[in-house]
């Protein structure tokens, strides 16, 4: 406790650290959605890249709230935490800091579907064994909502594929109107979910892509963060 | 590090502690069925409760091996911990070890269902934005698999539910000739999933049903094994 209060005070009395003034919004975790009051869909995100870039974010100065879709890690020192658990909570959260945000990284694992229907009660086994057949829809599409609003922020996505990594990368990119976005191959090993290390590829509009070496997430937030500076991320005009 | 050391060499020099020379097999968490590479289906068990029963074993004397599906809880000393992913490696997992285990805690949320199929590549959102189906089918009954091989094993059931929950509970206990049933609630404040705390029903064939105060998951780990052991838990004949 003290020494979060010290770095605290440390930060304040910073002023020329790179982030000292902008405002960051950083998601995290792995999106649920509930079949019924016990079961769910979800994904194999462990937040930990996320949790990584809010701790970063925070040691450049900047003034930071991190939506956590995972419970069991725990909050960096300094930062604000709220608590979500569907794709719609995480676009409600989202969207109502969005306008007073200056960057935003997207790192959480939002699940694309949901089941149509979400039961009041715990689906109980049929009697005679059958299969079980699970309608899914769509879930809202965070970043195309938030790129009909998009004014000063600098917005920084992620694609998690296991194929055509770059390409999909791209699409992204360019339809969901991002500043940068960050391609991890979760296929291969000690890359993506889970693990402490990833190596990712960071593509922007109109410049080459930069593929880090494999490293600790906390080395691959600083060099998000870092590119994202270089371009000026967030400052308002 | 010396702590747990010198715990293990007391328990050794306890040949009186109820559970010493006994075999204890907990299972713990939520199993996890895959749709792709990324995305599976799962529960909002914690593996708080398994995990809090594997060390009040452990301090009782037994020799205990934990069969994890929950990753980010710390192991309690002197266990042996597998982890496991779907039912069926749990299954496998359980079956490997229940010949040589004296008393069975099934504390794991094993998953029901699981999708009929298993995409190689994590699955992209069709163009046309459709609704998705997914079929599922049932995972193997690890209760039920075990009754058949059942000899002097003391086996331990739970059932979680949000409505019948006594007459679940019965009908659990005797189809799957367990020996003991733990009942939880989980629509209840406080009860089940994730939190520290939970309220039980414990039920045996031919007693009086027992239910405990709201209290700490350690506190009922205990009351469930002097349960069991009041019972002559796992005795070879």
């Amino acid at each position: 406790v003290i020494l979060a209060w010290l770095t605290d005070q440390l930060i304040q009395l910073t002023p020329d650290l790179p982030l000292a003034g902008r405002r960051v919004v950083v998601t995290a975790g792995g999106t649920r959605e509930a079949l019924d009051p016990v079961r769910f869909i979800t994904n194999r995100s462990s937040g930990k890249m996320g949790y990584a870039i809010a701790q970063v974010a925070r040691e450049f100065g900047a003034t930071v709230t991190l939506i956590s879709a995972t419970t069991h890690l725990p909050a960096p020192s300094g930062v604000k935490v709220m608590m979500v658990d569907s794709a719609q909570a995480l676009l409600t959260a989202v969207s109502d800091v969005y306008d007073a945000t200056d960057i935003l990284v997207m790192a959480a694992a939002v699940s694309d579907y949901r089941p149509v229907e979400l039961a009041d009660q715990k689906i109980k086994k049929p009697a005679d064994h059958a299969d079980l057949t699970l309608r899914l829809t769509e879930t809202p599409d965070i970043l195309k909502t938030l790129a009909a609003r998009k004014r000063h922020q600098y917005v920084i996505g992620f694609a998690a594929e296991t194929q055509s990594l770059l390409a999909n990368a791209n699409r992204k990119l360019t339809s969901k109107k991002l500043d940068l976005i960050v391609a991890n191959d979760v296929s291969k090993p000690g890359v993506g979910f889970n693990g402490d290390t990833n190596q990712v590829t960071l593509l922007r509009p109109q410049q080459q892509p930069v593929t880090t070496e494999l490293a600790t997430k906390s080395v691959i937030a600083r060099k998000i963060l870092t590119t994202a500076i270089a371009d000026g991320a967030g400052k308002q005009a």
